[in-house]
């Protein structure tokens, strides 16, 4: 755990440089705007520890799979999101000597990440070794507004003496990513060219032997102009080229206690969005564009669209600075991940943060990430991550017949691109099949939170229905117990694996068999495209309906009648039963322990069964779910990071209040303290939105219920009152918790009805109401 | 399914040359001795396909591993058998021209394995592009009596030209392995000599990174004479050397229809077995010794070497000549690999031919290997690869140690060289434990046939205490169950992972605790090294006993009372029961299945249940065999090469004689006929002990009872009759089942008693008795 980041309640703040922790630092300040972005690099040369990482939305490599044992069914490739275009380096030399932190005296250096503003500053002064002392201040940012730009401030002031300097503005493609499984580089030069202070470089990612995988090209841009004493310098430019690196190099002359800034303008434009042939001269129209607008003028656009965010999505804690820079770090990086303008893009488990885990989508999205797009976003962003999977179908159901299914059965990938699995070990890929529920869930959560039911006609019943014909394929007729079973599964407790009747996964199948017969039936009466559906999914109806009834009454559930709890698996019980105050110092296990110890211990690595009655908690009572909670929390070793949200959402509504708030802790600043020494590698983006779920469904007790919102709120001894605004349908709310009362206020001009501890609260608009509490 | 080779009794021939087929050949007609070995591949230069492949016995490298995602406890590193120096080479370049039969015209090609005398003969006609023809005729052995070194004569006769010619004979160590997990190269040149018409070169494996394993050197020398008219030529040689290549230049007259002869002697020396600067003269002196013995002399010895192993182990049957070449062939590559002159030595799955699969020691030797060296090998052979396992019992324990296990518990290693783990699929490195039960059952076996019950306090012990803590470890109480049980492992079977409860593991593992048990009372009885082994293992025999005789009492074992059956696993039932004949389209299925749907499936890869009513066959009734392999047997798709051997001796105890003949098939001519088009890698070495045991303790019914010999013999209607010799204590017996009677033949001059059908039979030395049936 580190410590070393400044509490501030907006501001991500570095006081003083800290070289160790550089990768660390660089993860936490990385920018992005959906399209693209990149970490916290510095602009100019640095020789010390760097990862330097650029990343375009949607752009991919199959690389080659290593594999210690190849299995039948194994993926082709396993994808790698793509370290991209260099595009923020500006290099500085004076008399021979290169701006290079690690290579000078550094003081008062700051590097602050700026979440309400969506900024990223830095400002030291170092002195090289020579003796010149430079005071450099960097602004930058990737614009929300123009989100195919990002744009730079650099400015330099000598404070000691007065010299020509050479600048170096580059675009440099030459990268690799830090995970490329057999050390090679992905990316092919197709053309570069430089002209007056402008450089354009097009990369296309190396041609793949799967025909399945498209190449893509990038084309990155870059314009910079120099000032002094807020006049445009025209100084002479050089181009350079090298093997996929281009940049201009301008000399000029830097007077002592005078500033020189220069603005530095790029484009990335990717060949998902443009024709191979006009990248290049729309980079150059884009370009064009944005310079003619300004610097100053992008800067206030992108300050004023993370307002307009920040008023959707805000949560304040008031008492816990720790916590409000916590949980506005979270937001902030999920907002920055993902901003759902784009059906083809999704939820990287790195976002644009690093590479690690390769693939974009995991059922991380369905799962952890949809509920806080439901409640901070627009309803089109919800529903493009829903309509990605829809157009995944075809995919889920070629990766269904590769294992051995037919007919229309779909298996979503575990890890996927382009809707083809890329993760390749067999307990993983073939086992861990609940995904495939949580995309039918998704679905759901969406319909009731929305009310958009027209959904089920334009695309939901079709995923539906693959998903459901895979479940009916997949569940066998014991004849031994006369029940039918799910066997060789993974649950989301991934120390399990290979294992038989694991209660999540057949709870969540038998469920999806049932909503999807519900879909059907309101697909039916709403007689809008029924027919459509039934010809292109080549659907029968009786046959199939029948042997979904016939499993949805005679499935088997394991279960303990002594202990009245669900097992989560067959064999669970033969275990020894201890919890984790038994194994204190062999913690934690993933790092302690062989794999097969891990196995077959009774320790859980995240919610399992719990994670079951998370999702459908109306179905059980509070009873059960206390029984339950109080059986397998004390095994939970919460080695996941989505693992904590969904304990401090039922501890809080078993009225375990310190649980609840000792979970939270675990999730709150996993990557700003650095908990489990790997921030380095990017940040956990899909996690963050658990932290979310955990103070808004957990603390805040938000939930719909009769197409209301609903709250049961409980405020956390640590913490004075906190606040949080969400959208929910053609309103937005603040919902505020004090010590005595909660306020809720409707932010919007229409009415709405709200649901408080389970009474109806009317709220015109504009208004605010208090309940006490 | 390949038919190319020509049916002979004692040679494996190749009539006319089958380029297509040249690596399966190759790995056919490989040599070897116990202490090296290698491929069949052509002297000179040969540019079509070949898998070039020489090997010394106890020299590896530990590769580094590829994985997926790593696992705790994986081993460092995976062992590969090395392929080492090239010796055989023999360039024929004729005024430019050189000799490549992918190059010429070729007659009369003839390539045959002789089995009886252990050699290797080549011949043919060769018309190079300029239309000169020569006769060539090639002789190779690796000789038995002084097994460090081979001897080749090559023989050329131009027959329709005289012309001078370059011969070039080499070493060449520029040699890589083909399964090289990052395409390293694994030899480092230490040294290289070379004198008239001798040349040495000195490799040194590269050094590893890992402290437990030791680099090896390997000297390999040759000299070489040429000889026309039967006399010795003085020609001048030119030295030649390259990297790793060290040759001798010889320009010659070759006349025509007058044979020229080379013959080349080798010598390969490892740092097994001299010190590093003993090497090369040691080498030196080696060959000094065989070339002064000559050619002829050596291959004379040869063959009387291979006459005695014969007499000792021949299994002779008649009317059907596929069948005889088939067993001989497997009977002469087990007595190539594995000679048991040095304990640490193992029988490699590819033995001297190939390098598939790596390390060189697996489950295989104990449960499969060890009964053949044990009826057709003196006493020491099969004691060695009892104490090589001794040997590696503080590395079992540190294995162990890495799995959490402590005391001086032991885990033997999936796959090793050296002792340490080199295997790493957590489904068969972590949990195929039962490897573990066999190393204990081969010292039971061991015993009971060699009478030799000193081997308990000599070495057994030790090995078996070490083996039976594990046991008492990895077992834990089910509380709910309220019996012991085993969770997590992978059985014989290992088309099934991680299960819980192995019928075949548990009763292995309960058996292994009965057993040392046994062994303490014998040695303690003995009163010659209890002390010791107590004071060296640290054995607490009051406390570890009691838990291991609680377990013997309390040990779960699932069971199936409606079918009475024994259960291969929990949950086996619930598996949807079908037969292969349900699924005869899908088949093999580790080809047309995904792993997963393999998993679930009730297809049996080879014996589990069956495997333990193999190896305790005593403890179960006619009755109860009968069922379980009525059960298990129409399952078992037998993908694995060591399948067939079990269920053709339950088959022909089951008076089952057509499913028992339809087993015995599948193994017989597996690598002859290339069954499963692989033999090209290299043969299945282990599997051979399987195909052997099939013949004698299948068709033969050979068991041990009561220290005698026993005997049901069948005769499978396809033959006339069979034969086989085996060896028994001081006595060896040939066996011969006709179709009216048995005749067994003592042809050792004590007497011995043996039983048949169960009846004691009598016979004096060398005297033959004839039981009718």
């Amino acid at each position: 755990m580190k410590n070393y980041i400044v509490h501030n309640e907006w501001c991500i703040i570095e006081d003083g440089f800290h070289p160790e922790y550089n990768e660390i630092t660089e993860s936490l300040m990385s920018l992005g705007n959906g399209r693209m972005g990149g970490r916290g690099n510095f602009e100019e040369k640095y020789s010390g520890k760097t990862l330097q990482g650029s990343y375009v939305a949607g752009v991919w490599f199959p690389d080659k799979t290593r594999v210690g044992w190849w299995k039948n069914g194994y993926p082709n490739y396993f994808a790698k999101v793509l370290n991209a275009c260099n595009w923020i380096g500006i290099d500085l030399e004076i008399e021979g000597e290169l701006l290079d932190l690690s290579k000078c005296d550094v003081y008062d250096f700051r590097r602050v990440l700026n979440m309400f503003e969506g900024t990223l500053e830095r400002s030291f002064v170092a002195t090289l070794p020579s003796g010149k002392s430079i005071k450099i201040n960097t602004l930058r940012f990737c614009s929300l507004k123009d989100d195919e730009s990002g744009a730079i401030r650099f400015s330099i002031t000598p404070l000691n003496f007065s010299s020509y300097a050479k600048l170096t503005v580059s675009l440099d493609g030459d990268v690799s990513n830090k995970d490329s499984n057999h050390g090679e580089k992905f990316w092919n030069e197709i053309n570069k060219e430089t002209g007056y202070s402008e450089c354009y470089l097009t990369l296309e990612t190396k041609k793949s032997i799967w025909e399945s995988v498209p190449t893509f090209q990038v084309c990155t841009g870059m314009k910079f102009e120099c000032y002094q004493h807020n006049e445009l310098l025209s100084c002479q430019t050089f181009p350079i080229k090298k093997d996929k690196y281009v940049a201009n190099e301008v000399k000029t002359l830097l007077k002592q206690n005078e500033e020189t800034i220069i603005y530095k303008y790029a484009v990335n434009l990717s060949s998902e969005n443009y024709s191979n042939e006009n990248l290049l001269p729309e980079a150059k129209k884009y370009l064009d564009r944005i310079v003619a607008k300004g610097f100053n003028q992008m800067l206030e656009e992108q300050k004023q669209a993370w307002k307009t965010k920040w008023e959707g999505n805000d949560i304040q804690i008031d008492g816990d600075i720790a916590a409000q820079q916590g949980i506005r770090f979270n937001i902030f990086h999920l907002q920055q991940t993902y901003t759902g303008q784009d059906a083809r893009l999704n939820i990287g488990p790195k976002g644009f943060t690093g590479e690690k885990y390769g693939g974009s989508t995991y059922w991380d999205t369905e799962a952890y990430c949809l509920p806080f797009y439901l409640s901070t976003s627009e309803q089109k962003v919800a529903r493009n991550l829903l309509v990605y999977r829809h157009n995944h179908l075809q995919r889920a159901i070629e990766n269904a017949v590769k294992l051995g299914f037919s007919g229309g059965a779909a298996l979503y990938p575990m890890v996927t691109m382009n809707g083809e699995e890329c993760h390749n070990e067999w307990e993983i890929t073939f086992e861990e099949i609940h995904r495939n529920g949580a995309i039918a869930y998704a679905i759901f959560d969406y319909i009731r939170y929305t009310g958009d039911e027209n959904y089920l006609n334009e695309y939901g019943l079709e995923v539906l229905i693959g998903i459901s014909r895979f479940w009916a394929q997949r569940i066998n007729w014991s004849s031994a117990q006369q029940k039918y079973v799910m066997l060789g599964v993974t649950g989301p407790n991934e120390y399990e694996n290979n294992v038989n009747n694991n209660w999540y996964t057949n709870y969540l199948a038998v469920w999806c068999l049932k909503y999807t017969l519900e879909a059907i039936e309101k697909v039916k009466k709403d007689n809008f495209r029924f027919e459509d559906i039934i010809r292109i999914t080549n659907f029968d109806e009786t046959a199939e309906t029948s042997r979904w009834k016939n499993i949805i009454k005679n499935m088997y559930f394991p279960y303990d009648t002594q202990r009245e709890v669900f097992l989560q698996q067959d064999g669970f019980l033969d275990k020894e039963l201890l919890t984790v105050n038994d194994i204190a110092e062999h913690r934690p296990i993933n790092q302690k322990w062989s794999w097969d110890r891990i196995l077959r211990s009774c320790f859980i690595k995240q919610a399992d069964v719990l994670q079951g009655m998370y999702f459908f908690e109306d179905d059980f009572s509070i009873e059960e779910l206390r029984r339950n909670f109080n059986f397998y929390e004390p095994m939970t070793v919460h080695e996941s990071s989505l693992s904590p949200c969904v304990h401090v959402i039922q501890a809080a509504k078993l009225g375990k209040k310190d649980k609840a708030y000792e979970m939270y802790v675990r999730t709150a600043r996993l990557d700003l303290d650095d908990y489990n020494n790997d921030t380095e590698d990017g940040l956990h983006i899909t996690s963050m939105a658990g932290t979310w779920m955990s103070v808004v469904k957990g603390f805040g007790g938000l939930r719909v219920k009769a197409d209301m919102l609903s709250f049961s709120p409980f405020l956390p001894e640590q913490w004075q009152s906190f606040s949080f605004r969400v959208g929910f349908r053609n309103n937005a709310l603040k919902v505020a918790i004090q010590r005595e009362h909660i306020a809720i206020e409707n932010l919007s001009d229409s009415p709405i009805s709200v649901l408080v501890e389970g009474n109806k609260v009317s709220i015109r608009g504009l208004d605010t109401v208090n309940i006490p509490h």
